[in-house]
Formats: structure tokens, C-alpha cells, sequence
């Protein structure tokens, strides 16, 4: 696993002043992703984000700035995806961030200071795509508060199923609807059933919610019927986004019998654009421990290293813009906070879940945590628990309420790890805007 | 749709002598793959099968023998992948048709022979890869057969769950898994909770099990938030090819609440090589209808042109070899047969559906038609439909039972189509065999 070095220092500061301690972007996050400058033309290539700026990975690798393997990740990060750095490995990964650190940091030569700021450009405008070709989506179900709240409404006698506690559940989710903060999807089309009805309808959902998730990005896959071991399994992942995992729960309800979710969750999927590192996430993680009065996990999802630094310190917030708020200028309502640091199976036992029946995973792969909820009320990770299925509409500090999603709005995903004497690193956001089923067509993915 | 025209008559003969009526590619099939020849080096390409032979699209692109949109669409298939090909769309697809058709048939030019004998290889021994990229693998479930054979194990007192008989349910499945006709598959671990336990175990499947499908190449797609009309829906589709739904039934029961199957049927997915295009098939289509008695599809799933000629006459049968049997070399003895007409719902009511909520189809997409059952007991697509969930072994001639699929067991699809007056077109085979979970790792796919 990662352990830290002088690049977690939270006393470190960049020549780069906009890089300060209220940035999601200083010195010690360096997330990835790629992007095109505003208003230009060309391909994307990847970039790390530093305070407002943008360090272009292409520009700096045409230079001598970086050496070895740094120069070598920085180069396979160039392209319009960043698969092949990805697939690199973890050493690579390191020497990255440590070269761009030593760049960055205050105490950097005046030369190579010079060079790099001609790589620097604005984020502000900043075109950005999916920053990796996603070979297979996977969507996990980890959080228990999430589980029960869900189960009380539909299975009140039974809220949990029995395989919850043995084994992180997940289900293959769909890579072509998968989109970038800033999109603007059209409230999805399907089939329910009304309650008390016999024949269902096909019609634009009544019941559209969003869930709040992490996203994680596998680096290095494994061999098709080679399982990954679980002591070491989250060093194979690159680093976390946000992930909006929009539901129809009407739709969800109806088709989920006997094969689980499928046109209730396919029309969309949000991705905030950066990529914040396993490396950068390394002070904020925690013992992972499973309380005595509950199953222990089987040996092929139990191992030390998990129980000592498997969970991750994540704060998590879910915000709501509505029409009515935009057309006023009104800031957008907090709806719920949690922390990632509350799921019930943390990201080595989904990875080594995952391979355990010989599955192969690819760089590039994408992993949804499940909707993270904690166990406040408060810390729920989706509306249709906040509002008890619509039993307790939600009051919204404009007057409006909600029990699922309106048209017009907005729904946004904000985190960001924050411990005494580390930087606040932050994750930037995931926004997308729910249009009418009858709008213009979906936008494609704006900056 | 496509209208029957001359490429489908049956009397046509081709110049190339094993391409006769015996033959699973005859001149009315011309079935596409990617290959390699017989130990050649470089890169894969596309090839149409006619007899024991392969024709080199790489190499009839070189020369001039196809001209126009023909010849465009033969350069578009001389790439180690038809994605582009398939993007082209159906005029293309068309006119490779029927350019390679007169080139092929038995009053080609004598010239015109010659040049194109020089573009063909053996059969015998070629190297395949999966013919696309796939983006995205949706499996469907609509055989009311196969429904109603499972539900009853399970489900007795309500076998056909509710939503069953309005929408073709389907789930989306793992890309990176999916393997070709000749691959050699470790038996997957898992957890799983034994009758009468209280804690799950994990090791071994003991109910692992085939499915029968078949696979169905998404050609051009559509724009996210835009789903495709029903009537036309099929003409979406590029073409078909076998596949076998490995499926582990005691993983299944146990992971399958509330989210649906995952590492039951993650760990692998086998096609057969090459794909029977749309065109090819249209002689076989035949009405889609729905009995009087059962509930009539929703406006968005019903349209006259899927009434008149919605299903597909695909004969289907399932082999097995034991490793008994390869040790003595006797033959591989039939499991069931049936055909693709029986199913529920049609390929253009499943693409309509997967649609319908404005989930993007991506040219090389796959869809899997769901487990292939017919009414009849010996028509069952699955083996715990034959064995009714190991309460019923089946007999094998060769003296040897089975509950599921035994270790060294080889499972062989064959499908094939064929009516009076026209050509029987095949689709050759798609095979694999079961190793012992602790076998040396799995075999990269054959040819």
C-alpha cells in the first residue's frame, strides 16, 4: 500500500498562489484528468490540476523538465485518455506525482519554474472528457445505512438481504450513458407499475432520484482466472471521482425482478472530470474494522492491511440547485453530509469480491461504490430515503419541497479529505441538471 | 427491413466447391469473423466464410475487384476489428453482399475467379478474435420456456415473475470476460449458501451450468437520450452468432437478491467466431405473435412490421462431450434442440426496450437473446432445466450422469437455419470446456 512521504507534507505550498489551503487543488491533491483549453481546437490530453491552473501533461512532456519514469508517465499521459498510464502501475504512478511535486513546490529552481509555468493554463472554461476508455462499469451496494434505509420501504419485515453482510454485492452497470459534470439529461422514459394497478405504463418517470457514490478507477487489472488477493487489492486502484448513479426508482421497481436494475439506472451515469490518486488519498485512510456482533468476513475477503488502513475519511455532500433558485441566483441547499469511512465493505474487499470467481478487471475499468450513506438521517446518499419514499417530503430552504427530482433541477456532489496537519484536498464537483423527457436532446458533456 | 432478393436463392452455387448444400457456409451465408491464417504472424482482419475457406478481406480490399460503397465497406472489414464496418450501415453492409456474392458465385468472370481465388485461406486451423470491440454487453431474458422452467424450481407457487409478460428484462453483463469458440474455463469460486446452512461458504461452484443464446451485433446505434422506434428497431441489428451463458447456479441463488446475477456469470462468456448477418437470415424470419389470451406488448413495443416478420427460424441444438468421451473419441452426444422462433419477445422489441429510457447503443454492442428454451421438455436451453435443479439426472448414452457440468466437460452450441426452396445457411460451432478451478491458468481463446 502506499505509505506517506514528504508529497503529504501539509506544510508544502506551490509557487503556484491560487494553489492555497481553501483549493481542492493544492500542492498535495495533483488529481488527473483531461481536458482541452478553453475554446480550443486539437485532442485531449490529460493535465493535473493545480490550485486554478491546469499543468498540461502533453506541453510539459515536450519539455526536459521530467526524467525516467516520470518522464515515461507523463509522456503515456499525454494522449486523449489516460489508459496506458493507468496501466502502467503504481511506481509510475509515485514518480509522476513526485516530479510534478518538485515542480510545483515553492522551493523549485527558478528554471524549471519558468518552463513550467508555459504549461500551465486556466481551468476556468477548460473543455474536459471521460479521462479513461472505460472497458466495464461495475456498481456496488456497500453502505448498510443505504441498504436498511432502502429496505425499510420495500421490505420492512426483511430490509436486509441475507447475503449483505458476506459479501459486497455489485452489479454490472453501462459504460455508453457514462457522462461528465456539467451534462444536462432528460428525465428517462420506462415502464411501472402504479400502485394498485394490473397493466403498467410507459411514460416519463415519476420517481427520479439521484444517488451519491465514489467512483474508482482501476490501474492494474489482473488475468482472466488469476483473482485478485484482498491483503493487497486496492493497490490496484488509480484513485476516486464522484459518481452520480441517477435511479428511476419507479422504473427500478418494477423491472428489478429477478435480474436487478437495469433501465432505471442505464440512461445516465455523472463523473466529476478529476482523478484524485490512491497516493494523494494515503493520510486520510482508517482502520476498517467490523463489529464483533457481526459476521466476520469469509478468509478471502479478511486481511490485515484491510483492518488496519482499509477505510477511507471521504466527506461527501450532496447539494440541490432548482429552477427557482437559478432564476433568483440563489445558492444551492445542502440536502445531506456523510463520510465515506462508513461503508460496510471497503474498496479492497470489492476489488478482490470482484475477481474472486476469476473475473478479469482492465485499466481504465470503473467501480461505483454504491450510494454512500451514513448512519445520521441526515447522511443519506439519495432522496428517496431523506424523504422516506416520498411519505416526508423534503422542505427546501426556498419553500419548495421534494419527495423525488423536478424538472430543471440540479443536483450537485462535492468531497474533499481534511485532517490536522495534512492538507484539505477536494475532489472538485459532479453537477448535472435533469431537463424535461420531451426537451431537446440531452447535451453531450460540458467543462 | 431486408427483402429477400437474388443472394438468397437457393439455387445459387459458388465456384468454390466445398461450399456446397452440406456445408454450414454456403454462398447464401457469407458469415463474417475476424482471423489470422494458420500460424501467419501480423495483424488480425476480417474474412467472410464460404466452405472450408476464408475470404481475406485485407487482401481482396488491396485489389479491385469490389468497387464503390462495396469496396469502401471491404477496406472498412480489413481492420483487426468490424466496428467500423458496422458503423457504416446496412447500405454498406448490403453492398459487401452482394459484391462478394457475385464474385463468389459459379458465372463470376473467369479473370475476376482467378484474382480472388489468390484472397482465399483455409479454414482449417485460421486463428479468430472477437470480431468487435464490444463496448457494451446486455443479456436478456425472453424465452417464457425458460422463464417459467427456473421459476418453477424456485419460484413454484409463482414461477413467471409479474413484469415478465410486458417488458423483455434484460441485465447488462461483462465485457472483459467474453471469449471465443475453443476457450478452455477454469470452474469459478465463489460464496454460496448450501441448503439448511447459515453461512456462506466459498470455493468451487458444484451447480455450474451452460446457457444456450444466441448473440446479436448492435450495427448502428443511436444518440444518447434518442431511443429507436420499434418498427424498425431490427434493422439496427448487424447479425447473430451463438453464445453460451456460462452460469454458476449456486452463486446465482445467493448473490442474486436484490441486484441480480454477477459473479455467477462474470467469469465467462463464449461466442462462436463468426457472424450471420441480418441479411443472410432474412429468408428465415417468420410472424412474431402474441397469443390472444396473453397480454398484447405496449404501444412503444408493438408494431405491425414485428408482427408480420419478427422472429427468426434459428435451428439450435447443445452437445456435450465428456472427457470420457474425448478419451475413447467417441462423438459428443445431444443435449436438446429447439428453436429461436419460440422466444417471448423479438430482437426489435428488445432493442426498442433497451432504448426506450434513452441508453446509447454503440456500433459492436452485444445483446444475448436470453437463455433459447422450447415448450418442450427436450427443448430446454440450460442444464438445471434438463435435470429440473439435479433432481433428475441426465442419463448420458455413454453411461455417465449429469446434474451439472462435470470438470473436462465440453459444451458445443450449433444453430442453423434452413426452409424449402432455399439454402440451409450455419453458423458453425461454439465450443468450451470446463477445467478444475485449481487448473493451470485458463487458455487464451483458440481458433
Amino acid at each position: 500500500m502506499t505509505e506517506l512521504d514528504h508529497t503529504h507534507d501539509g506544510s508544502a505550498r506551490s509557487w503556484v498562489r491560487s494553489a492555497g489551503p481553501m483549493s481542492d487543488f493544492p500542492l498535495q491533491n495533483l488529481p488527473l484528468s483531461v481536458f482541452k483549453p478553453a475554446g480550443a481546437e486539437g485532442a485531449f490530453r490529460g493535465g493535473i490540476a493545480i490550485g486554478d491552473r491546469i499543468l498540461d501533461l502533453a506541453a510539459l512532456s515536450d519539455g526536459s523538465l521530467l526524467k525516467g519514469l516520470a518522464a515515461q508517465a507523463a509522456r503515456a499521459a499525454s494522449q486523449p485518455s489516460l489508459n496506458a498510464l493507468l496501466g502502467m502501475g503504481r511506481p509510475a504512478w509515485r514518480a509522476l506525482r513526485h516530479g510534478v511535486f518538485a515542480l510545483l513546490r515553492d522551493d523549485a529552481p527558478a528554471g524549471a519554474r519558468l518552463a513550467c509555468e508555459t504549461c500551465l493554463v486556466p481551468r476556468a472554461g477548460a473543455q474536459h472528457a471521460l479521462p479513461v476508455v472505460i472497458g466495464d462499469y461495475t456498481d456496488f451496494y456497500t453502505s448498510v445505512d443505504h441498504a436498511l434505509n432502502i429496505g425499510r420501504l420495500y421490505r420492512p419485515d426483511d430490509p436486509l438481504s441475507a447475503n449483505f453482510r458476506w459479501m459486497p454485492i455489485a452489479y454490472h452497470g453501462r459504460v455508453s450513458s457514462i457522462g461528465l459534470s456539467g451534462e444536462r439529461i432528460r428525465r428517462p422514459r420506462g415502464q411501472w407499475l402504479a400502485p394498485g394497478a394490473t397493466t403498467p405504463v410507459y411514460g416519463p418517470s415519476q420517481r427520479l432520484d439521484y444517488e451519491l457514490e465514489l467512483g474508482i478507477y482501476i490501474g492494474t487489472g489482473n488475468t482472466l482466472g488469476e483473482p485478485i488477493g484482498v491483503a493487497d487489492a486496492d493497490g490496484h486502484a488509480f484513485g476516486l471521482c464522484l459518481l452520480n448513479d441517477w435511479s428511476a426508482r419507479d422504473i427500478q421497481r418494477w423491472e428489478s425482478t429477478p435480474l436487478g436494475p437495469f433501465q432505471a439506472k442505464n440512461f445516465a451515469t455523472t463523473l466529476s472530470p478529476w482523478i484524485v490518486t490512491m497516493e494523494a488519498l494515503a493520510p486520510y485512510r482508517l482502520p476498517w474494522c467490523r463489529a464483533a456482533n457481526e459476521p466476520q468476513p469469509l478468509a478471502h475477503l479478511d486481511a490485515e492491511p484491510v483492518r488496519q488502513r482499509g477505510a477511507f475519511d471521504v466527506q461527501l455532500e450532496v447539494l440541490l440547485e432548482t429552477a427557482a433558485d437559478r432564476a433568483r441566483g440563489g445558492a444551492p441547499q445542502r440536502l445531506s453530509a456523510t463520510s465515506f469511512r462508513h461503508q460496510y465493505w471497503s474498496i479492497a474487499q470489492m476489488i478482490a469480491h470482484h475477481t474472486a470467481g476469476g473475473c478479469n478487471l482492465r485499466a481504465g475499468d470503473l467501480l461505483g461504490s454504491g450510494t454512500v450513506s451514513g448512519p445520521g438521517a441526515a447522511e443519506a446518499g439519495a432522496l428517496i430515503e431523506l424523504a422516506r419514499g416520498g411519505v416526508a417530503p423534503l422542505a427546501l430552504e426556498n419553500g419548495e419541497t421534494r419527495s423525488f427530482l423536478a424538472d430543471g433541477d440540479a443536483v450537485i456532489l462535492k468531497g474533499w479529505c481534511h485532517k490536522p496537519g495534512y492538507a484539505r484536498i477536494g475532489f472538485g464537483e459532479c453537477r448535472g441538471e435533469i431537463l424535461a423527457s420531451d426537451a431537446p436532446a440531452r447535451s453531450s458533456p460540458a467543462s
